[in-house]
């Protein structure tokens, strides 16, 4: 078994950034194998994470920043993206002239009427949605080539934001810690953005993190019985700007 | 591409079994399958609607009702269960002494805390659920024995449920119909539990069923415009009592 990883944010920016994240994973799950009704989750909840907010705007400043940084620095190695600069500057022109994402499944029939009843239990199914086992009938390739397109609509928007992650991620390393009696608090002089941890499975326990900005504290629980751990907990942390 | 089979509910009981018959499939296939935390989906609607609802009696009620009936009538054969009366007895004695599906996984720290946070959109992210994070690291198996548990909470209920259902869909056959400009209506002078149609999927059309005890109407619609069919749809038509 691999070593956990735990993140959390400290502002909220980051916190909205790493669910769109998460989402986009879960769309590229359901892009790659068939997850039948499963696959509509992610997508009705960007649209209602996108409905609620606009980060268009956001997303733009943070890439114009980034660039402004990189002018008077060194650009740093990020191993999974080979040249920064211009997969910034490429993703921010498309942003620049993206329509709001979403809007389309907004309009799709089929889609806004499973999406009003999506969230109900049980609700996917044959009598109270025909039409969706209708498309889940549809072949494989068929129904894939259709959740691609849906899921581009997303893509203008969740392409930077993984970007600016990935950037974030690599501005910090591990080190070594240990959490006394399960408990480990520390501050820092520098806003930071995120925390992450890198903890071994074999303490069969996980860490509830808070915090913001310059502060933050972690309790490791046990798993078995979700209470507080109350042995010494050596991890990995590292803590980004 | 085989024919696809839509039903229909006409009366609330049945609306209810074909609920959790399908939430019973959605848990068989989480169970046999790895979907990550999309597994839990079908476990907290059973858990929804069990509490909303007590089933039990009512189930009990109609495996007496079937059981005095084949008293006094031939036993039919049921394809997918060799001997229906040992199975009605068997599951009936099990449901009696049931204890009230879904309670113990309300009392379950891990689930409890999952399912408040479970319906908001993104909300499985690493950092909103980080025992989630931690649970879905653990191997297969393990998950998949964990599953088993929890579905098992709910097999008291839902065995008998699919029997009732299995013998309902056996005491009618398919018939060919026609819909005239995609529109079909009958009535029966005897009650009837529920509508089944056999559809061939070149017709890009599929079935919305209303109606109540002794009458229903079927409206065909075109799903890639999501619009009423204009044409004369073939289909096969079975009505149980």
């Amino acid at each position: 078994m691999n070593k956990l990883i735990f993140e959390h944010p400290l502002n909220e920016k980051i916190r909205s950034y790493l669910r769109l994240e998460y989402l986009d994973q879960q769309l590229q799950e359901n892009r790659d194998e068939d997850h039948q009704s499963r696959c509509f989750d992610p997508l009705f909840s960007l649209c209602e994470l996108t409905e609620r907010c606009d980060y268009r705007g956001e997303v733009l400043k943070d890439l114009d920043r980034q660039l402004a940084q990189w002018s008077t620095n060194d650009v740093p190695l990020i191993a999974s993206i080979p040249d920064p600069i211009s997969a910034i500057k490429q993703s921010r022109s498309k942003l620049k002239i993206a329509e709001r994402p979403g809007i389309r499944i907004k309009h799709d029939r089929f889609l806004s009427t499973l999406r009003q009843r999506y969230s109900m239990p049980g609700a996917c199914c044959n009598f109270d949605l025909p039409q969706l086992h209708f498309w889940l009938e549809k072949p494989w390739p068929q129904r894939q080539e259709e959740y691609q397109s849906w899921k581009a609509q997303f893509s203008d928007l969740l392409t930077p934001i993984k970007l600016l992650l990935a950037i974030t991620r690599q501005q910090s390393h591990y080190e070594e810690q240990s959490a006394t009696d399960g408990f480990f608090q520390a501050h820092s002089e520098h806003p930071l953005s995120l925390v992450r941890i890198k903890l071994d499975p074999i303490n069969q326990c996980y860490p509830t993190i808070s915090g913001h900005k310059n502060r933050y504290a972690i309790h490791f629980m046990q798993f078995d019985n979700q209470k507080h751990a109350s042995e010494n907990i050596p991890f990995q942390l590292a803590t980004c700007p």
